[in-house]
């Protein structure tokens, strides 16, 4: 394939992995540093027929971003500025390649937040997190990327520009879109500017309570009689007894190993005997920690996927099912016998307050590994859960979430997301073969 | 036009007016009373080609469900139940024709809310709500219903029924539909369940601040004062001095009468004096108040609208603008200007908090009254605004909402927003001619 006519846009010939370990094989990677070059480079691939991927930081865990040989991929690394932080109308106007932490740090300086939080957020960028909707460890409090994306500038695949959505949060002028394409996986489009509701860091003194939990089947009801009594923290984590083990070996965590694993929880100061109610007799020890130490057990917990990936020496699948927080009970002990079943433990990491689990799968064989991936997320879908709550669909759960729309939606519902597909991507360029796509190929070929 | 094949579902024949005051006069009204009559009904109007228009309550502002001679109304009023309350996943599960009065209730037995209040929310229905969108007083920190509907039940325009969503706050299972049909106005289908989120009753004391202003620009300064200290209220309302006039004639308030109007701030006790400190020279008068007082303005604030209508002898349009919290200043001070050249007062209501103003247009003359009207939707479209926060588009704001994404969206965003609905509504028959499909004829004439 000829490249001249963009050949004065950055660009290099590479090879990448995403951080599931898809492969990333694309003709050509261009570096675009404004919005204009990403609409020539559009124009281009749709005039010849190549597929386009956007590329953020790589960390997403699906294989949204994989392609085998015959893609563009636009990274959009250069395009990484905050444009406005407007601490009156309360919201901050990025590019998307701007790293989640970066913009953590200067919202911070001037007393503000951006709540969800994904454990990825040293490394990911804000347009990746916004094309997810990724959550993170705030999100029992403050939902995720979904929640917090009030505008974006995307260049449809046709090369027009068009900005969905207004810089306000409340505007009722039309459909709404902005979810449309927040969550959409670069299937829709290229998102080449971001405007985030922010908020003021809490004005209350917060405080970490970490809990060691007699055994594993104690988190669920944790959980659930925080919910009863109507607590809501900021952040309800939960790690099993192996991620504690592997956090204390790979990482040097110093934490006290119990056959129960470790719950962590944020909360306001005066909120702290209320939850302490709650966990009377579930645990084997209770600590209130506040500053540097709750910050570092927010880091430990950011850092858990990445003592369990060296535990694992990279063979191992990151699941991520939301169930009702009621049916929590029932797929934690639903989860240890699939653990039996497949002789295996499971490294349960878990934005336990919102039911959202990540056990992640370390079996040698990619056959079993897939089986006991799959059955996961079809007692997810048995228990009214879903199989994503915040990696997103990519090539890894398309079939799953065809499965979860069929039960739960019906299948017009994934009919309607396909003919939207069409009607914004007509001639099939931007990111194509994944996600809704693959979903509604694999439903109708299974009902044929 | 013959229905008997429906004659077995509950109906009248009856002319109506919405609270816009735009007649209503269908053909037949039908009562289902579950969603398979809904779905005969909305294969029946298919079948002979006659609009479909759901019915709430009719408070809606802004003619959405207007119809002259052709067309069926579907009256949810009977499909009013509470299917479930789950106080540990924390959503209700609720029929539309419900009042939210009734669901508010219900929830508070319980310690539980739903923070969107509209202020007709003692007679209008969850369904009206869910297609409107609507805000109310608590948006300022808690965001309008768009940020509260978890799934929804419709039945599409060709009979079928699909539900979107699931009752989870994570889910990342296919394109977002929940966001499409929330603020759909009736144009997209007929909803017959809703699934919203519920948080708890907020745990720490709360206090009203009512603040009597020196005058009207002072209001701006406020809340640019609280931005930029970074303080949210729960709410931030506010009457000018002509509205505070209305309330004492027409409601017997007892409120103190000054230039500048009154300032209402709820918020949690301890942060009352961060308050006082931005109120400090703006005002003639501050008081506190709780429990029982505080209730009083909350409802006295709720019938303003009521007290403003009483005032004009029905001869008013209710305006909606929002603008960004930054250019409040500006905006009220074109107010005043439009008001002198109009020669008119606007007996201002507003959730002032986030920047969406209801200047009321008391103008004898119709034409006069909708050049004004536009005048100030025109000055938000300049400011960076919207021309409606939560009240819709209906009839009356279409040509006003083409130009407002005209200018900040593109007439693209336009174009897919309606081939959405010619995806969804093939045969045109879901509250036609209005809303987005309105707009998009009025900017292809303009334009042409």
């Amino acid at each position: 394939m000829d490249f001249k006519e963009l050949e004065d846009i950055e660009h290099k010939i590479e090879e990448r992995e995403d951080f599931s370990g898809e492969k990333v094989r694309p003709l050509i990677i261009f570096f675009p540093k404004n919005e204009e070059e990403v609409v020539r480079i559009v124009k281009f691939a749709r005039k010849v027929k190549i597929p386009i991927i956007p590329w953020g930081s790589g960390t997403n865990l699906t294989g949204a971003a994989s392609c085998d040989k015959n893609c563009i991929l636009i990274d959009m690394s250069k395009m990484n500025k905050i444009l406005e932080i407007n601490d009156v109308d309360w919201y901050v106007r990025v590019q998307p390649g701007i790293k989640l932490i970066d913009l953590f740090e200067e919202l911070e300086k001037k007393g503000f937040m951006l709540p969800p939080d994904p454990a990825s957020f040293f490394l990911c960028s804000v347009g990746g997190a916004v094309a997810e909707s990724s959550g993170g460890m705030k999100g029992v409090r403050h939902g995720s990327f979904r929640e917090w994306v009030l505008a974006l500038r995307v260049v449809l695949p046709d090369g027009e520009v068009i900005k969905v959505g207004e810089p306000l949060r409340k505007n009722r002028a039309g459909y709404d879109l902005v979810h449309l394409f927040v969550g959409s996986e670069g299937t829709l489009g290229v998102i080449t500017e971001i405007w985030l509701r922010i908020i003021p860091l809490p004005k209350r003194k917060m405080v970490m309570i970490s809990a060691l939990l007699k055994d594993f089947e104690s988190v669920g009801e944790v959980i659930v009689g925080l919910r009863k009594n109507r607590i809501l923290p900021e952040l309800s984590e939960y790690v099993d007894a192996d991620v504690v083990r592997a956090l204390n070996k790979h990482l040097n965590a110093n934490l006290k190993e119990t056959e129960g694993g470790m719950l962590l929880i944020s909360i306001e100061e005066d909120m702290v005997n209320d939850v302490l109610k709650v966990l009377e007799g579930k645990t084997i020890d209770v600590k209130v920690a506040e500053g540097e130490e709750a910050e570092k057990l927010y880091s430990l917990r950011a850092q858990a996927a990445i003592a369990v990936k060296a535990e694992s020496g990279n063979v191992f699948y990151a699941e991520d099912i939301v169930v009702p927080v009621s049916k929590l009970p029932e797929a934690i002990r639903r989860l240890k016998e699939i653990g039996r079943k497949y002789n295996t433990k499971f490294y349960v990491i878990s934005h336990i307050g919102d039911g959202n689990l990540h056990p992640n799968i370390i079996i040698e064989d990619k056959d079993t590994r897939e089986r006991a991936f799959e059955e996961i997320a079809r007692m997810a879908i048995e228990l009214g859960g879903s199989v994503s709550g915040e990696h997103g669909i990519g090539v890894q759960k398309a079939k799953l979430m065809a499965e979860q729309i069929a039960k739960h939606n019906g299948i017009r519902v994934l009919d309607l997301m396909y003919q939207i597909k069409k009607l914004i991507d007509p001639d099939d360029i931007m990111n194509p073969n994944k996600y809704v796509e693959l979903a509604y190929k694999f439903l109708n070929n299974s009902s044929n």
